[in-house]
């Protein structure tokens, strides 16, 4: 089923290399509310800056975004471009300005192509007609190898309603959302107050429970758009329905976070690290990001070397308050450590027999307290650094 | 002129592969005060507990190291085989056990090879007649590619002392002192309290200042030993011996530290980042630290790409106060962006020459305060992931 009242397009815009879509469009043919978030990065790209301002009113009727230049550090002339491809956007679209928000991905500190990308602007409001989200989300790669997509289909009052949404991401991705892009956009009818407090909640569980390389990006925005063109009754904060809805979208959210760690640059594995018996669920998620980040970790990881003693060690710095010899460590099933010291037996063998599968869970127990968290990311591959040391090349 | 009042050895022991040095004692011939630094990991290793609480007493005569085993993570068995070895040689050296200080470094998780060890003691203990500070550089090395030995001469009433200290770095080296390992000693007499403010002093400026890959490990340790034995008048706070007595201790120390990031897994390139303009030290050193972990921007050294982007990115996220459109950006003397924007003309082409250098300085002034931090760091390779994906195999 189709999702209602929203219109895409993508098109060559020369910004990236020839021959790739690089400028995509999302439009809702009806007034539309806004849940959206932006990196916590100082240094904040033109795009950011305009579209955090815009968000704040809460409506919004089309998202402009291009990739291969992230109009970063462009000082007022980046400003000044944002501002003006926007307009000619918006009026071509019949939208007074701030009902558009724009986003960039690529390369910090060059100017954007403005003579490319204000011819570009007319062909992509003209293939409204006929572009596919498929292409949005092909159009907003960078170094991603595939594009992410995910649809899901929800009920309410008898109607059926569609949450749709893309992502990009690669490299630069860490907890507080970084080089990465994502825009959701739902037919469902949803209170402005829910579908701002979903949209946060499910960030934290998604997006903002990845990391890839411990980065933070200039540009980093994810946002979601509901036009209620889908007729159902309004859902409202505290019923099945806001639960279903925030569920559903929880689940869109997390399918393409974790797509985006399965593509992040050079992994070849998928790994959730999960801390349990923290001090709290606050202390469990940092302990969680640690081992996540730890270099020496993530390259043991690409090793299948069951290096537990890696992990520990990165728990150990995390800062969170743990008991030594307490400390328990899981790969999927195999108890490699207990009581802070190496389980023995066949533990090496079998936790490296754990390490070769492409996907695997780290469970590391404090034994201490009842918090929880979760942080998935990859490993660290000779690819991560070709990827990256010929970014720009 | 050698040193006055100390004795060195190593031996094989066997607990690395055979044919390698693994343990290593220093002796002090005469009573001698310690002052030493330890790990904040959470989780440290038995001789990290046993050495941090004798150091307290101020007072130690020897230092008993291996390499090859980190006896971290190896509970009660690693603590009471610590005491028992180290009982051993202090048995050996008649020293009471509180005056002997010991330090592992190597795989953690491991119980060590304590049969080895056991018959290893006396044979270290008899070459102390003939054994050399360069053997011991030698026996503490694991991924090192190169020993790391500093000597220094300095005098104080008309009498000479030396300053002379090992190091081994390589991987999880970080600011708070990551599997690193340091012993200085000096036949100085100075006063105690100077000596604990003068090295802690020297460590915040040297083993503080540098990082590899932002891992902290279980086992750091520095510590520098002096015995009076150069028979000077007592070098005393405040007076100008106190003052050249640190600034040779600093430049010994800090020689010591470069060389580990110059001998840092894979590292091809030495870089000193230095931030200025900040709004204090704190801050600029905490800024410096975030550029000198990225990824992003370490592999871009490695690449030799003049990616200022990632750099300005980096302090963004380090959550320093700055103002985007007054950061400076320079590699060497070649100024990359500047005013927050990319500096233009032939700064892409002069700045990548100068990333081809094999050592370089990026200064970034964010003009805004008048505090400075220098960090010393590495790029990343794909020799690091190979080394340390194949460390214990």
């Amino acid at each position: 089923m189709d999702i209602k009242g929203f219109r895409f397009s993508a098109v060559e815009a020369a910004i990236k290399k020839p021959g790739r879509l690089d400028l995509a469009l999302i439009f809702s043919e009806l007034p539309a509310d806004v849940a959206a978030v932006f990196t916590t990065n100082k240094v904040q790209a033109a795009p950011v800056l305009i579209s955090r301002a815009r968000a704040k009113n809460g409506r919004c009727r089309a998202i402009l975004v291009n990739s291969g230049n992230a109009n970063a550090c462009t000082g007022e002339q980046g400003m000044s471009d944002a501002l003006s491809y926007g307009r000619r956007a918006a009026e071509a679209l019949g939208l007074p300005d701030e009902e558009l928000l724009i986003a960039s991905t690529g390369v910090i500190g060059q100017q954007l192509p403005m003579e490319r990308l204000r011819v570009a602007i007319q062909p992509l409001v003209d293939k409204l007609d006929h572009g596919t989200l498929d292409q949005v989300s092909q159009a907003i790669m960078t170094t991603d190898t595939f594009a992410k997509l995910e649809r899901r289909t929800g009920q309410a009052g008898g109607k059926n309603y569609q949450i749709e949404g893309v992502a990009k991401g690669a490299g630069m991705i860490n907890p507080n959302m970084a080089t990465m892009l994502s825009f959701l956009v739902t037919d469902a009818a949803v209170e402005p107050a829910l579908l701002k407090s979903a949209f946060s909640c499910a960030v934290e569980g998604s997006f903002n429970s990845i990391t890839v390389d411990g980065d933070m990006s200039t540009n980093d925005t994810a946002l979601i758009i509901a036009n209620g063109a889908a007729g159902n009754p309004l859902i409202k904060a505290g019923t099945p329905e806001a639960a279903a809805f925030f569920a559903l979208l929880q689940d869109a959210m997390l399918s393409l976070a974790k797509s985006i760690v399965k593509d992040g640059e050079g992994a070849t594995k998928f790994v959730s690290v999960r801390v349990q018996g923290a001090a709290s669920n606050a202390e469990a998620k940092k302990a969680a990001l640690a081992v996540a980040d730890s270099l020496l970790v993530k390259t043991a990881f690409f090793g299948q070397d069951a290096n537990w003693g890696r992990i520990i060690c990165a728990v150990g710095y995390s800062g969170v308050q743990l008991e030594q010899d307490r400390v328990e460590i899981r790969f999927d099933d195999v108890i490699m450590a207990k009581g802070g010291v190496f389980a023995g037996g066949d533990a090496e063998a079998a936790g490296t027999e754990v390490l070769k599968r492409p996907e695997f869970t780290v469970t590391i127990d404090l034994h201490l307290g009842c918090g929880e968290g979760v942080v998935y990311t990859s490993d660290l591959s000779y690819d991560y650094v070709r990827i990256n040391a010929d970014y720009r090349t």
